[in-house]
């Protein structure tokens, strides 16, 4: 299974470019300066309503670039008949508004109406089962212990965790061993 | 877990209403004459592009009406705690585009924020972990063999299968023996 946001749909890059574009005269944080998860985090509270306005407009979610080479590592896991791919991804709460539907778009625009048949909406990952969860989040918390074994997107953001194994679309065979 | 169309929310009833509502001039198949689970295949094949348009507008998932008892029967759910609660609906594919957004306001109307988080939108109802799934379709498909029992929701139109439990929003703390 693959997660969504940081995994194969580029938030932190879209996010970014609209910062910079609604609020040049704000601080930005460059993504080699990104610490922690939560982007939010990293920006003063006196902006955090700024911050949110930007990810839970209209159009963000659909209008994410892909992260480079994950499209094609999802076209060559269509080949691959050792394994049954999924995306699996949470919706953002409570404001899902523009979020869930906007993901199918994305899905269905980038990988097909295949992939669509493919994507799983879920606030809690615990519950689906798979062999491995590529995840860019480093603590996926849920209902019960998952089948899966988590690997880790690796981000600047999420080094502060090194107990998992890390992938990119540049060593992705290598760690699913395909 | 719970199905959410034929088993919280009443697809037939709203189907039946706006039928008869836009194609008085057509004949209508009652509930309790309705047999098999695609309710499409009990009308004649040169009124399928009306019936998809009665289930693909804008506003129909949202405007489901309840199916008697369910809101009650999921709100005593909340208070037990042998068991977690999911709602585990598939979308309406290729055409997503109203049915999944309307979900999710669907469950935030009827349920509140704290379902919200528990509605998982998959094609594929095998990968979801659970105890008990309760549902009114009779044969449901995946990649995996499902860890859940499969408990059908009952209605005429599911009736020919017998293969499994049956359950009403009348008799389902006997049938999960709670």
């Amino acid at each position: 299974m693959i997660d969504m946001d940081g995994v194969i749909a580029d938030f932190e890059k879209e996010f970014l470019r609209r910062w910079k574009k609604f609020h040049p005269d704000k601080p930005a944080v460059e993504y080699p300066d990104r610490r922690g998860f939560w982007l939010i985090n990293q920006y003063p509270e006196e902006f955090h309503e700024y911050v949110k306005e930007i990810y839970l407009s209209p159009g963000f979610y659909e209008n994410l670039p892909p992260i480079e080479g994950a499209i094609e590592a999802l076209r060559e896991m269509e080949n691959i008949s050792e394994y049954n791919f999924f995306i699996c991804t949470a919706p953002m709460l409570p404001k899902f508004e523009n979020c869930v539907l906007e993901k199918y778009y994305w899905v269905k625009r980038y990988l097909g109406d295949e992939w669509i048949k493919r994507l799983i909406v879920t606030g809690d990952k615990t519950l689906v089962a798979g062999d491995i969860l590529i995840d860019d989040k480093t603590k996926i918390k849920g209902k019960i212990t998952p089948s899966w074994e988590h690997v880790v997107y690796d981000h600047p953001y999420n080094r502060d965790s090194d107990s998992a194994r890390r992938l990119t679309w540049k060593n992705w065979r290598e760690v699913l061993m395909i």
